[in-house]
C-alpha cells in the first residue's frame, strides 16, 4: 500500500514535468499536506530545481499587489514566458479571499494554459505555512515555470520569509503611508529588492515615493539639525541600488519598467555571484532538513509513544528539565539502534 | 573554561532569582546569543516557569501599541504587579526605535524597580528571533515577574508567532483600518483574545467598533443579499467570546476595562483547563527542541566539516537529492557513534 502510494508520487511527478496540470495540482496538495508520495516527489523533482527567478510580491493589505500581480503576470506572458503564481497573502483574490471585481479582472489569467495559480493560503499545513509555500515553488520550479510569483502579506516576520523563499522581493506600497515609514526604516526595506508605490493615480503617490527615497539614503533628515544629516555610504560598484517605482495596476502604468527592473535584479544576482551563493545555502537547508526528517523517522521507530508521553508529563510537571530529558531519550534511541546494528552483524 | 562558564550559567541563574537585575540582563544576553552558559542556566531555571502571564500586545505600526502598553504596564504596578515587557517590535520605543515623545513617556517605568524592560529587535538571533523571545519570556518568567507583556508587530506571520508564546493576545487597531478588516477576516481576529480599538479619541472610533464586531459575528453582511447572511454560531457556554474594547492611551480610557478583560481571560484559561493544556504542550516542544539541539551536537562531533561540505556541493549542484544525500550522513553518523560505544564495552 505504502509501495504504491510512493510510486504513485514518483508517476504524478513525471506527469508533471510533461505539462500535465492536473498531475501537478494534485502533486501540489500530497507536498502541502506533508504525504510521503509527495516527498517522494520532491526527492525525484529536485534535480530539476534551481531554474526558476523566484519573485516575491509582498506589502500590506491595501496596496493593491493583486492587481499589480496580475498585471505583472500579463506583462510576462506577453513577453512569452510563462509564469506560476503561488498566494500565500489570506486577503488576496488568489486565494478566494477575493471581492467580486478582481475575480472577474483574474478570469483571463485562469483561461490561460501558460499560467498555473496556486493559492496555500485556506488550507491545513503540517509543516507551516512556509516550508509548505517553499515545497510549492520547488515543484513549480521543478515542472518549468521560468517565472513564480509569490504574493504575500507585509510586514515583519512574513516578508523575511519571503526573503527566504524568493529571489527577488518586491516591496509594494501604497500613497500616504504615515506612521509606516517608521517600520521600513527599521528593516522591511532591508529585505526589499525593488520598492513599488502603487497608485500612482492618486495624488499623493510623489510625495510618497521622496519619503521613501530619503529613507533610502539614511532616513529622513527632518529630525537633525541643520548639517547634522548623515553622509549617504559610498556607492559600491558592484552593490544593487533598490530602485523605487511608481505604477498604477488600475491606468496600467509603470508595468513594463516593474518588469524591466525584475529582470535587472535577476542578472545583477547572477554576475554578482549571488545566484551561486544561493543555491549553496539552499542546497545546505534542504540537506539538514532532511537530516532532520530522517532523525525523526528513527524517534518514531525506536521510542515507542508511552516513552514520550512520560517525558513530557515530567516536564509539564516541573520534575524535569528539557534538556535531561531529551538527553535521555536520546540515549535509549542510540541504544536501540546501535544494538539493532550490532545484530545485524 | 568551558567548565567555569556553565558556572557562570548556574551562579547568574541564581543571583537573577534573588532579584539581581544586572545578572538578569546578561542571562537574557547570553541565552538570546545562543551561548552554552545561557542554555545551562535555562536549563537550570526551568523548574520555576510556567508561573507568568503572558500577554501578547500586537497590532499594525501606528495603533498606538507602545502608549497602550505602557498605561497598561502602569496599571499593572498600582494592583502592586511586578512587570516585564519584551518589545520585539523593532518600531517600538521599548527598542529604541523612538520618537522623543515617546521616550519622556516611558521615564516613569525606566526608573521603576518593579519593572523591567527588555528590547529584542535590534540585537542578532543565531535561533531567530522567535526563539530567542521564547528563551528571553521563559527567563523573566523564571525570576518571577508574574505579568510579561510582549510587543510585536502586527499581521500575518509575526502575529502567529506571539500566539505561540503569549496565553492573551491583544489585538491593538487605530480607528479607521479600511482594507485591514479583509485581513482580519481572513484569520488575524482568530488568534486574538481581546480586540482593542485604541485612539478611541478620534471620531471614527466607534465605527471602526462597529465593524470588528459585525466581523467578529461572522463577516459584514453588505456583500450579501437581503437574508443572505449567514446565522451566528450558536454561543457556547464554555467558550471565550472575543471582547472588543475602546481605549485612549492619550486620554487614560479604558485601561482599567482592558486590565480586567486580561484577567478574566487568565481565569477563563484555568478554568477551561486551557492552561494545562498549554504547559503540557509547551513541555514537548521543549523536549523535542532539545532532542534536536543534543542531535545537532553528535552531528558536530562525529561529521567532519569537509563531509558537510561536499555533500552541499552535490547537492548545490544537483548530482543528488537532498534526501539521499541526508540518508548518507546519518548513516555514517550512527555507524560512528555505535562504533565509539562498541569500543566502550
Amino acid at each position: 500500500m505504502n509501495q504504491r502510494r510512493n510510486l504513485d508520487g514518483a508517476r504524478l511527478a513525471q506527469e508533471a514535468r510533461q505539462g500535465n496540470r492536473r498531475a501537478l495540482a494534485r502533486l501540489l496538495s500530497l507536498v502541502e499536506n506533508g504525504a510521503p508520495a509527495g516527498l517522494i516527489a520532491l526527492s525525484e523533482l529536485f534535480p530539476y530545481t534551481g531554474q526558476a527567478h523566484i519573485i516575491g510580491i509582498t506589502g500590506s493589505p491595501g496596496a493593491g499587489k493583486s492587481s499589480l500581480l496580475n498585471r505583472l503576470a500579463h506583462a510576462f506572458r506577453q513577453s512569452g514566458t510563462r509564469v506560476a503564481i503561488v498566494a500565500v497573502d489570506p486577503t488576496s483574490p488568489f486565494s478566494g479571499g477575493a471581492l467580486l471585481g478582481d475575480r472577474l479582472r483574474m478570469r483571463t489569467l485562469i483561461n490561460d494554459d501558460g499560467i498555473f495559480i496556486r493559492s496555500m493560503a485556506s488550507r491545513g499545513h503540517p509543516g507551516g505555512i512556509a516550508r509548505a509555500t517553499h515545497d510549492a515553488v520547488m515543484l513549480l520550479d521543478a515542472v518549468g515555470y521560468p517565472v513564480i510569483l509569490v504574493e504575500t502579506v507585509g510586514a515583519g516576520q512574513a516578508q523575511v520569509d519571503v526573503a527566504r523563499v524568493a529571489h527577488t522581493v518586491v516591496l509594494v506600497e501604497a500613497p500616504g503611508m504615515g506612521d509606516d515609514i517608521q517600520a521600513l526604516k527599521a528593516g522591511l526595506m532591508e529585505i526589499a529588492d525593488i520598492i513599488v508605490v502603487n497608485k500612482a493615480d492618486r495624488p499623493d503617490a510623489r510625495q510618497t515615493m521622496r519619503m521613501l527615497q530619503s529613507v533610502r539614503h539614511g532616513g529622513p533628515s527632518g529630525h537633525h539639525g541643520p548639517g547634522g544629516d548623515a553622509p549617504a555610504p559610498p556607492a559600491d560598484a558592484d552593490a544593487w541600488e533598490v530602485p523605487i517605482l511608481l505604477t498604477s495596476a488600475l491606468e496600467e502604468r509603470g508595468i513594463a519598467e516593474l518588469q524591466a527592473a525584475i529582470l535587472a535584479h535577476r542578472q545583477y544576482l547572477s554576475a554578482s555571484g549571488q545566484w551561486a551563493a544561493r543555491l549553496a545555502q539552499h542546497a545546505r537547508a534542504e540537506v539538514e532538513l532532511w537530516l532532520r526528517r530522517h532523525f525523526e523517522a528513527l524517534q518514531t521507530a525506536h521510542l515507542p509513544p508511552e516513552r514520550w508521553e512520560s517525558a513530557v508529563d515530567a516536564v509539564a510537571a516541573r520534575q524535569a528539565a528539557p534538556a535531561a530529558v531529551a538527553q535521555n531519550l536520546l540515549e535509549e534511541l542510540l541504544a536501540s539502534i546501535c544494538h539493532r546494528r550490532r545484530g545485524e552483524c
